[in-house]
């Protein structure tokens, strides 16, 4: 299944063969993958030690959302100039302090985005401004006339594709005439934006990931000295996967032999740039930051080119799950949410990582019972730590945060369908009505849930799972055989009229209970029905709150249960002391 | 940035700090992220050395879609009979020889789906059938019932959730007393199942990757045990990242922990079965092969509970795009789509990994034109190779897979926008009308293009880009100044005949070509222009195809570009000089 190249030969002792056995019965498909070549036959990276996978994250890194550049140019309608100001702005409350803000050398969009932010109050004083240009002498002058008198300071953002590829194909450059045009270029950065004093430089070898390794250590090395980096005004090196080619660990190890070797380390803002060809983009940003990167740039939510850039909002949020501020505030998500959605023209999927539809909800009937515990236990120890529930450590399983960190609220966790069991319908009972089910009763109502959606094959709301819950525990008064009239309970004596095809008999019964006394009031009717257990709870909420009475009974050799409501307790009691009469009846006559 | 606890504490030499300097101005957020922990406090694995950064991906893994359980309990509209039949005949098509089915204890219709296996031909021989149950006798029973009489290969898979919130919270056991609990369901297990010769086992401690080590392979090694696990009747382990709570590296190394240690290991199949909280299940599935797992459950485009299972499209065409078959047929995935998006009743996102709508699509300018490029690159490279395009090595810039190999036309690859450059543009033109622009001409139509995108801000299609075109270069007839109205070459003399302000004036012109002839006919009558050069095309294909003449030109300080087109080439040519000079004459006048 592996072999190895790096550092070592080594194949995992005990692999089992998947080639002949009886169970391993895959076949060879038709896909010409024989055109393709991995990373390591194209461009190997010669490291020799490897530190990343021993290290943790514990810091959020330098965020540079690139929505408004490298999202904005995939979308098939870019922003017009309020969407730009808009997203703008949701990023500054965001927190995000440095922002690419654009490509105004190659559109007029863009250009006056730039000369907005220079001539207004739009970007405070703290928030970075990064514009990006190709190495060409009149765009890099078009691109630094864009920031003429800014205020905020500015990265001036020069790429040029560096991989062979790229070189060969598209630029028409051995490996070093491509390193003189990037001189060329980064020397009329300096000469046009070197004297001013907000301004610092950013390099990105576009393709990093696909370009030799030494080349491009040689290439940042040389730019570094051209732009003369210090601790003072470092220089950002920005290497992109600007194609997925490899699994993550190849890039981390890319990063890690850059940042092992790169000269005048200590004046260098190493910075990734991952896409997310392969699925994989926030796994390379997080193991490039492992590996030694301090900046990742990114969009909120993952837009850019094909497949996107990596997502700045996972990342931060895979952070904050673990115990690290991510710097930037998201709690409220779905706020965010529409903002990016307006502004991109792009629904976010149902299943994003932290701010899908469905990502807090729980379907199944396992995880919905788990769910349901978890914020049982999560109250009662908030209780007994006398703390806020929004405080205290997160326990709830299934849900890697607590929705609520997020401005989401607990009632879009849990969602009834076929393949739901008690715990989820008794916790959307609850939290929509109030109403807590015996156990006992969860696991007899989930098989009428069941029945109800194994029939109509669709999701149910709360409201239906009521629906469902009167039909099948408050009898429908038609159907019954037998009526209660009237009662009167004084002091230990309870007189009880009943009414059977037409006919009143009234009866009295001392020492016991109006319930007992009904019961009784009923055998002698020949309508014998055993209580096995009464509930007594609630539903509704304050001064609409209404009594309601949870029955299991037995009648015949079949045991069931009923309920009764009403404003009063004690009327709830005896209605459902009629209605597990009226069920019992019912269905022995079946 | 970083610390790290394992195995080394290791901290990257030379990290500069990102605590206070001027170009750090990240505040901390409010988010209350003090409430998580991360999974070394919790549950730390105690590898000593680690192999898998080393290992590479040379061969696919087993696959196993659970798309009918898994992904099938979190819709919110599970699937009725006939969509589950649908998707398992396009999993059997696709050559998936390994189908989790359902969940036959907890729902009717995934029974029934069971027998409709056991009692239909539905399922070639060749196809294992995997059912799920938990560890709880009476629903055991259930499962075994379902797969009575069925002839294909069974694996009966149990799952119990093994971590401690769970243990604590949901189930009440410690870690005996649920140890108790799997091995009695084991039992179960063995004997209702155990003496049926097409049926293997499979154990799955769900919430893995939160469970201690040592006491996860206590529990496994148990389960082989009491299964008696042989080389030829081997036992899944399937080791889940139920809710994902780490970087994908932390999975790896409690794979490779596992792999190391396991009793028996060349008796057992090791499975891995990642889910996507964090957004990196399909990297933990990929460092989880890297270490040692043989076997990978998920969804074919990661449906699933919350943020879904991994994916397994992306999963195989990852390995079939650094050269590895995938043993799975993608060679349609829009029909694969379409059949999982009416089973599922969710969209796929038009970013999504190799399916999404826009990931072959380049909207940027730069990619457009190295693409282009590539495409010629390629044609020609398969020309001097003598070998079909779909056969040859694909080194298209910016499109990791060939769109052929997955059934996507080039057609869809190239859109432009406002931020599109030259080469979309030109590569739309010549794509969809045969049309190939001389360069210089492709830098003067962009900007006519950006014009109109910055102005009206959405996509152009390539008819838009079309009528972009006539409108440029082709000039209006009703404000031509000057009007051909006649010419006859014979020899080589031709007389032209022009109208001005309804007087016409002929003039004969000797030892030069009808172009040249023209120009000194306009010349003499004031209309000076001249053509700097002269380019020969044709749009459209076969009978229906038209000449095009493009010309560039200088009238006055001003030059430009024109177009003629005819059925014949001699009248486009004179046709394109008329152009120039009123397209000239026009622009002077501004």
């Amino acid at each position: 299944m592996y072999s190895s190249t790096f550092p070592t030969l080594a194949t995992p002792a005990g692999a089992i063969p998947t080639d002949a056995p009886e169970w391993n019965r895959q076949r060879h498909s038709q896909m010409p993958s024989q055109r393709y070549r991995d990373v390591y036959s194209r461009v190997p990276v010669p490291l020799t030690t490897r530190d990343w996978p021993s290290h943790r994250l514990t810091r959020a890194p330098l965020w540079v959302p690139v929505d408004l550049r490298d999202g904005n140019q995939a979308l098939a309608e870019p922003m017009d100039p309020e969407r730009k100001r808009l997203f703008f702005e949701l990023m500054v409350a965001m927190g995000y302090k440095e922002i690419e803000v654009g490509y105004p050398s190659a559109s007029q969009t863009d250009y006056d985005f730039v000369r907005l932010i220079a001539e207004s109050d739009i970007a405070p004083e703290d928030v970075t401004v990064v514009v990006f240009t190709p190495a060409r002498r009149e765009l890099i002058r078009r691109t630094v006339e864009s920031i003429r008198g800014i205020r905020n300071p500015v990265v001036v953002h020069m790429y040029t594709a560096t991989a062979p590829t790229w070189r060969d194909v598209v630029l028409g450059h051995d490996r070093e005439g491509l390193k003189r045009l990037i001189l060329a270029g980064g020397r009329d950065v300096r000469e046009f934006a070197g004297e001013l004093p907000n301004v610092r430089f950013e390099f990105s070898p576009e393709v990093f990931n696909l370009t030799e390794p030494d080349y491009v250590l040689d290439v940042c090395d040389a730019m570094t000295t051209l732009w003369d980096a210090t601790p003072e005004r470092p220089v950002i090196l920005n290497l992109p996967a600007t194609v997925e080619i490899a699994t993550p660990n190849v890039y981390a190890d890319q990063i890690e032999y850059m940042h092992k070797n790169l000269d005048r380390r200590d004046a260098v803002i190493l910075s990734v740039h991952p896409h997310n060809d392969r699925g994989t983009g926030v796994a390379c940003a997080e193991l490039a930051v492992l590996a030694g990167a301090q900046r990742v740039e990114g969009c909120i939510f993952g837009n850019g080119e094909r497949t996107g850039n990596v997502d700045l909002a996972t990342l931060a949020l895979n952070l904050h799950a673990q115990g690290v501020d991510p710097m930037i505030d998201f709690s409220d998500i779905d706020e965010i949410r529409r903002t990016v959605e307006h502004c991109n023209g792009i629904e976010i999927h149902p299943r994003h990582p932290y701010v899908g539809d469905l990502v807090h909800t729980a379907f199944s009937g396992t995880h919905q019972d788990a769910i349901k515990k978890g914020f049982a236990e999560h109250r009662s120890r908030a209780a007994a730590e006398g703390r806020p529930e929004r405080q205290i450590e997160w326990r709830v399983p299934y849900l890697p945060v607590d929705p609520a960190d997020i401005g989401r609220s607990y009632d879009a966790v849990i969602r009834v369908n076929s393949q739901s069991g008690k715990g989820g319908i008794a916790y959307l009972l609850e939290a929509e009505y109030g109403l807590e089910l015996p156990r006992r009763l969860q696991i007899d109502f989930a098989r009428h849930v069941q029945r109800h959606t194994d029939e109509r094959g669709s999701e149910v709301t709360a409201a239906q799972l009521w629906d469902i819950f009167r039909t099948a525990y408050l009898a429908d008064p038609r159907h019954t055989p037998v009526e209660l009239v009237g009662f009167d309970t004084t002091g230990r004596s309870t007189t009880i009229t009943l009414r059977v095809g037409g006919i009143e008999t009234t009866t009295r019964h001392d020492a016991v209970g109006p319930v007992e006394a009904l019961t009784e009031a009923l055998a002698r009717l020949g309508f014998a029905t055993e209580i096995l257990s009464l509930h007594q709870a609630s539903t509704g909420v304050g001064s609409d709150s209404e009594a309601i009475t949870l029955i299991e009974y037995r009648h015949g050799s079949r045991t069931g249960w009923a309920a009764g409501q009403d404003r009063s307790v004690l009327t709830a009691s005896l209605d459902a002391v009629m209605n597990a009469t009226a069920l019992g009846q019912e269905a022995s006559m079946r």
